[in-house]
């Protein structure tokens, strides 16, 4: 799991801040190929070997898969990601549980490491110049795997290098930025060592959240091109989305020296937290706190870029009837340090599944109508790396034949309920799989049943559901869904939010998070392992062998309906002002969904009929491609891969379509007739143009 | 025809030029949509009803045909324009022999017309100021149509107004341009009345040949956005691409008047041309001519920019089998004056076609496996602007179900040859259809036969072959091809070079292409229409109604392999000085070849077998989606619409990969480290890249 969408609001706090130090409150978003000539084109999802794949799912292989993957740091590109790599092929190719066929893709990408022979420190230095504090340069070794000489020392990926001390210099008068995590955000307040890890699940005082904090995704040097060995590469100069400044992040322990002594006005009430003291703005410390008068923060930061090989490993089971059409299924392998939950326990899973279905493909008891694709991503952790360069490198054939994509990186943050985001075609077949399987604990709900308890939503087309959210950028979904227009999901087990407000998993992205701490505090048993795994496993297969692909496009009407009441709500008088009206938009909507129930019609018709396979993919074509019609290369040209024109990211305050909101919101404050209220108009007339280009892909083919 | 790529030479020119008038040489280049459930899934071509279809193309109503469209005036939006719509739909709404339906869509498109009140002129102003000359208005009625009060005087579309007099002001000093059209570059040499229509097929000397000045194609206010009238525009101030100074065609006769009075250094003997006199660069005119010293030229040019209604006419058959595949055949509809053979004789094939196969349809005797989607585009004189903007309403549509794009603008330019232009892989099915065809005229030859005796080239592959040109933007395919990557052609009879060095037919453009002119002059008989609506008829046919696509995408590899050649014998000395090394294209141009063995090895199995719907559905949309993987949006940031890497313009000097060739001409002379030869590395990934997708669209499909 990967934090790039918190940077803004993390930059933008650092920029209010004289001195430099922040108050990180991360918001987290955080062979062959033909069928045999014996398949039948009118294979169908087989529910009694849904039900075997189910039973055969097994918590304690999990539990056995997450102890070997999190055995070591497994830092992208370094050894022992390397020797996992060899770990899922020899999985991958196993003669008895194996796939068809599996392989390795390697990139050269620019990656972000600090420096072994000069650590990255935070010293406070006296007048005289001497140090009288320095931050932990390490965790402490409270369980024996923090003193690993392989854990990766806390940094900030990509944040330049850099000895900067309490000077202003850069464009707000920032130097250098510290980062922490405040005990009020990640641990419910608790701060004691015998309160936290290995106590309890909470954040051990030393722990130090690292990151990449590269503002967009894919190899730095390579946007839209894969990042093989002979592409052409910007000069890491050219090459934009690097922090301006350099960046540290430290542990709660030390930012509670620093803060505790500042002087000046106090932060805002949003900005304190449960260090035990009233957080201050500085700049300076406090004449009657621990360090001297004239006292200075030096922060020294020694990252160095460096071009690495990053693997991926895919694998394929090849469909029997359809094997040009890819359900596929991945997550990400590197870690910050050792990752038991990010990314191993979904990497647990993944394995977990691949044998299951590996063991009846060998035995011969079941090929999947479409092929599956099976993917473990590298170097997610330094900005959705792996996933994306393949992405660029496979754009014709994932847009040709890609069915959708299954994201589990994190599976399981905590085992309350499951929580699942994606666009809403995927919302029915999670729905279905969601309904068939018992939820973990001593209740007999299912899965679907204490879901909707946990977070649900009234929908006017079928009154309460569980919530399904949005998809952003925090994981290996983000390529699909945003470059590719793939239907994409991302799906985990969660937390009880009314029993703790971490903002993720205390341990996130440090070195308590261990075999350990999963095995004890996240989900003893791997009962909510195993969930996540039927869960996928069920979606996975409805997606691979029904018949009629389970992709309910007219889900979207509801999105779309509801995306255009807030724009005719908060903007319609705005728009209006400036002569803008909202009819276009409003009359695609109403073809969209038109265009929608027709199909629908169409469906019932055809699964109630006997129909012919070429009428089958002619349908399932029409579902598939659906997600691709709302890609526009040209929307916004300067969020790089972003061109889905309902999904891309949000800045406007108002919630309806991103650029229709984030265009108004620049407009707003400027003349009638000015470039930016040409480009709203721009922006509605893009969204017009692929809606009304969905609807036409949903209607009859034969129709003008 | 319109002839977009012509003016970058013709400006080019211009710029040398003082006293702005130009030796204008023109270079041309040139309902329900299921299939009935009784439909059989290996439904293919049925060779009974194509030689039916061949047998009932009707020479007789083809000349009928055009005597109707070309009887009046049809600018694109006239009132005769409108008339020409609703003709074409009462042709394809008939109930006898029309087809399943028909529509129009209307755009609200900004065209350029000369002023009503004020015409453009140009005058020689003597020292006094009197009107010393003026050219003629109009075109002399020499039978009576250049009369009609509807003909458009002779103007440059969207040159703006403005009225120079022998100033120097603009970038190369040049204030306005005039534009003729030599009798040594169109009538082979001959300018004399009784040399000229109506007395042979040559230009008259008060021909004016009416053309666009507009540098993109589509409609100028709305790139990239169908011209809808909610659609965002530009404001016509913020377009570009209309010429930067008043520009106005003239006669030869006109011309003869200025040219052969200017004095100055004797133009290059390229210039010269067959006006009976040396040709002066001037500026000023000769002290022994015709004008007194000081005389000049004024232009007065008052054209305005206009916001029309145009509309394209479009129609389909339903698919029987696989409606959603399309196979579209189109020609514009609009003329600059009667355009019998611009484009009228291409429409009145157009309508012939759809007359017998509606006939057929409605008979009950046959209904195509695949949609056949028929087009008449409006607006196409003034930028392909109907085609374009149909492209841009129906992308997704067209890149996920369009299986090739047939053009016939022009049908008939002379009766000699056959001349085709396309991408490799229509190359096979023009072959066929033409070897199944007899040429008109005297010999007993097949249609490829005649056309390999005038046209062709050794090919690696096949020895010699008739020569498949490649398609610029000449007619409304470039949107098809340059934009959605659509497998495209255009189809045309042509003329014997060593009989004539026209760069194209006399009349072009002007009010003598009339329905007499190709009676008399173009094609007596009619039989090189009929030949080119057997021709077309077989390729629609045979693309529609194959079971197997008869697309043969492995003649790209053999264009590949030339254009690697070029590349590597023309540029690889200079690459190697740069360090930039073919290695990676090579690579790629050999995975391309191997994969198009493997699936050509593959087709074969499968036609030999009894291979079931899907899978012959699985490799149709493998050779249908090979084209699109050759686009990236992203390659040519500065070409609108251009997208295709291997068929984007070139202007480098080396005949290879136009985005390579280009930036090697750019980079040549700048130092190492340049931005120029980053562009070059840039271009070539985008061309790796390309062409491994390419090859991996053609790779078995469960490939990893």
């Amino acid at each position: 799991m990967q934090c790039v969408k918190v940077l803004g609001g993390v930059l933008g706090a650092a920029a209010l801040l004289g001195l430099g130090i922040i108050l990180g409150h991360f918001a987290i978003p955080k062979g062959t190929d033909l069928p045999a000539p014996s398949a039948s084109a009118s294979q169908d999802l087989d529910l009694e070997i849904l039900e075997a794949v189910m039973g055969q799912l097994d918590a304690n292989r999990i539990r056995e898969n997450l102890r070997e993957l999190s055995k070591e740091p497994h830092l992208a590109t370094s050894p022992r990601d390397e020797v996992l790599v060899q770990l899922l092929l020899r999985r991958w190719q196993d003669p008895e549980s194996g796939l068809d066929s599996a392989g390795t893709s390697e990139y050269e990408v620019l990656l972000s490491f600090p420096s072994q022979k000069q650590p990255n420190r935070v010293d406070v230095v006296g007048p005289a110049g001497g140090i009288l504090f320095s931050s932990q340069r390490s965790e402490e070794n409270l369980t024996g795997e923090q003193g690993d000489p392989n854990v990766v020392p806390p940094y900030a990926a990509y944040a330049p290098p850099g000895t900067p001390q309490a000077v202003n210099a850069a464009k707000y008068g920032v130097a250098g930025v510290l980062v922490y995590t405040d005990p009020a955000d990640i641990n419910d307040g608790r701060s004691l060592p015998n309160e936290t890890f290995p106590y309890s699940w909470g954040l051990p005082p030393s722990g130090v959240e690292r990151g990449s904090y590269f503002e967009y995704f894919g190899d730095p040097l390579t946007p839209y091109l894969p990042a093989n060995p002979s592409s052409f590469r910007l000069d890491s100069d050219n090459a934009s989305g690097f922090p301006p400044i350099p960046t540290q992040p430290i542990g709660f322990k030390d930012a509670e020296v620093l803060l505790c002594n500042l002087q000046g006005a106090s932060a805002p009430a949003a900005w304190q937290g449960a260090l035990g003291c009233d957080y201050k703005l500085g700049p300076g410390f406090r004449s009657d706190g621990i360090f001297p008068a004239g006292s200075q923060v030096n922060v020294s930061v020694y990252n160095r870029l460096e071009l690495r090989n990053s693997s991926n490993v895919l694998g394929i089971i090849r469909g029997a009837v359809e094997p040009d059409r890819y359900v596929l299924y991945g997550n990400h392998r590197d870690s910050w340090v050792h990752g038991a939950v990010d990314p191993s326990s979904g990497t647990a899973v993944l394995l977990e599944l691949s044998r299951v279905l590996g063991t009846l493909l060998k035995k011969g008891t079941w090929r999947p109508r479409r092929s599956i694709v099976f993917a473990s991503w590298g170097a997610e952790e330094f900005g959705l790396i792996g996933s994306t360069e393949f992405t660029e490198e496979s754009f014709s054939k994932l847009q040709e034949r890609a069915v959708a994509y299954i994201n589990v990186d994190i599976s399981v943050f905590a085992n309350a309920t499951l929580r699942a985001q994606g666009t809403p075609p995927v919302q029915s077949v999670i729905f279905s799989a969601a309904k068939q399987i018992r939820a973990p604990g001593p209740s007999s709900l299912s899965i679907y049943d204490n879901w909707i308890r946990y977070s649900n939503r009234s929908s006017p087309v079928y009154g309460l559901v569980p919530s399904l959210g949005t998809l952003g950028a925090g994981s290996d979904y983000a390529p699909f869904i945003h470059f590719l227009g793939i239907s994409s999901m991302d799906i985990a087990y969660t937390y009880d939010r009314s029993k703790t407000s971490a903002r993720i998993y205390p341990t996130y992205h440090t070195a308590f998070d261990t075999f350990d701490y999963v095995d004890k505090f996240v989900d003893p048993g791997f009962s909510s392992h195993q969930a996540v795994a039927q869960t996928v496993g069920s979606v996975l297969l409805r997606l691979s062998d029904s018949l009629f692909l389970p992709l309910n496009v007219s889900d979207y009407s509801e999105t779309l309906r509801s995306l255009l009441q807030a724009a005719q709500q908060d903007l319609g008088g705005l728009l209006e002002q400036h002569n803008i009206s909202l009819g276009p938009l409003v009359t695609a909507v109403e073809k969209f969904e038109e265009a929608a129930t027709v199909l629908g019609q169409h469906v019932s018709a055809l699964q109630k009929g006997t129909p012919n396979p070429l009428q089958v993919r002619m349908l399932n074509d029409q579902l598939m491609l659906l997600e691709r019609t709302f890609l526009n290369s040209r929307a916004f040209p300067e969020e790089r891969y972003y061109s889905h024109v309902l999904w891309a990211p949000r800045t406007g305050s108002v919630a309806t379509f991103p650029g229709l909101s984030n265009a108004c919101s620049k407009a707003m404050n400027t003349g009638p007739g000015s470039a930016a209220w040409a480009e709203v108009q721009r922006q509605l007339s893009i969204l017009v143009v692929a809606l009304e280009g969905a609807a036409a892909t949903l209607r009859p083919v034969a129709d003008l």
